[in-house]
């Protein structure tokens, strides 16, 4: 069989981590930004993984990424161990509490893209931005279509200055509430959102966990409720599956406008409802597509005024 | 001129406010759940206030009511200073910081309601359950269509069981995220809904800030965004407008069905969203209904889906 060549990648972590939640614990659960992305993403289109782990990596975590035809010419495996995460979650589940982080094989991750076709889309997950940095310098060139980034507030803190050249040179950002705040000192999100947006990217998509997404764009903002759960069982790898959700439905358009941007916010939200609903990736294993459009049309009719 | 019953009554409070927001501070603010929410109400129906104030109430106040033909004959003055409170907001608009609050009249407030024609709609605004339940017990009768009820975390801590009585006999009931969680011990906004709803009243409004509002009916749940405000000025009394719009709304309508509450809510998203914008009654003043109609309909862009 031919390899076909993603037209979507996402460069992050792959990880091993550990949870615990007010519904039980679990010693070791895949995770990781890119796991939880190109699962997510995989229900839309040919995603492609750009991570690092180390020799204890399972096969059996492989296997459930082969399962979805997602491509790992790019997961590298190096001597030592895989990126370990131990989180906990209290009663409020919209903050997670890092017990403990072993960077691992992490520590010099220096990713090379060397697909024979360059993807169209790329997604550049929460890892230092100048490692963003040096992606963007790899994917540049004609094939690129969309390029998106995430962040978290350790980088704004302690690289600003980078993570606003990253923000200068992708299409779209995903943020959470926090972040943005952080970023622009704005407290109110609307202003926020319309400060990053003036930084660069034309699509500004802000995470509000419990209280859905919200997008600005040249037309203004829009607004996403959260599909309404009525148990999130674990909330880790909600944000990563939702740009996932987005970033996989926009390959699949293969272009991207605001009516677009907006149909790929829709599926992200629900792509993400499943995910909490249990641990790792256990749920997201459960579902199809079909599964999505029926959330879909329940979240349209509740949130229709 | 024969002065007309109003069709919807509010019982709370009418005070004189002192606000300090990070925009600026005013000494004394025209405030209280009552004035909020009939000023609200008056650009759907006829309402009327009962309430009390001291000697010291100003005839200026008096005629910002007066306004909006807000029937005051329930508006009784007794000997002593009007409900007075001090409060603060710092770059978290969504919670305010009390400073000082002096009862005064409210002290001994036992409202007698007497209209000629008994209201069909009733709306209980946050004072003690106990009092809730004396107007219930008066209202009650073959006019009496509606009746809502609000609450807060005072309550809810030291009287629990005149709070759960109260529920247990109100068509409706508008509280905020915290105290919804608070009464029913659920994290999860949706269970926490579902419980009260279980409590008693047909429609549960859950008040969520900047994110909006979530209504459990018998039909599951609804949410709709908050009006997006690049500058929120002063969030007193956005609640109380909250609540004055939808039963001004259903008052207006003079009936309540699901359809009814929907749009209801809608119109209240839309008052609060002017009320925020300056102090006190300030910003509502200076509106008329068609300018509600106008942001409906971007409220209804932004968040469809």
């Amino acid at each position: 069989m031919m390899r076909k060549n993603p037209s979507l990648i996402v460069v992050g972590t792959v990880a091993i981590d550990k949870l615990t939640t007010p519904f039980g614990a679990e010693q070791t659960v895949f995770g990781g930004s890119a796991s939880f992305f190109s699962y997510a993403a995989s229900f839309f289109s040919q995603v492609g993984i750009v991570a690092v782990v180390g020799e204890d990596f399972p096969d059996e975590y492989r296997n459930i990424l082969k399962e979805r035809n997602i491509d790992l010419s790019h997961l590298e495996v190096k001597p030592g161990k895989t990126f370990h995460w131990e989180g906990k979650y209290e009663t409020d589940m919209n903050s997670a509490i890092t017990l403990r982080t072993d960077l691992n094989v992490l520590l010099d991750f220096k990713p090379q893209i060397r697909f024979s076709k360059m993807p169209e889309f790329v997604f550049l997950a929460n890892v230092d931005p100048d490692i963003q940095l040096s992606v963007l310098d790899q994917v540049h060139g004609s094939s690129l279509k969309f390029v998106a980034s995430d962040t978290m507030n350790f980088w704004i803190q302690n690289k600003p200055e980078s993570v606003k050249k990253v923000l200068g040179r992708v299409h779209a950002v995903f943020m959470n509430d926090g972040e943005a705040r952080q970023l622009t000192g704005e407290v109110n999100l609307i202003r926020a959102a319309q400060r990053i947006h003036q930084m660069g990217p034309e699509y500004v998509i802000i995470k509000k966990g419990e209280h859905g997404a919200l997008l600005y764009s040249h037309e203004g903002v829009f607004l996403y409720p959260a599909y309404p759960l009525e148990t999130v069982f674990d909330p880790t790898g909600a944000g990563d599956s939702f740009a996932g959700g987005v970033m996989g439905y926009l390959a699949s358009a293969r272009k991207v406008n605001l009516k677009i941007m907006k149909s790929a916010i829709a599926y992200g939200t629900i792509v993400a409802s499943f995910t909490v609903e249990k641990f790792g990736l256990a749920r997201l294993r459960e579902v199809k597509r079909e599964h999505f459009d029926k959330r879909l049309e329940v979240l349209k009719k509740i949130c229709k005024i």
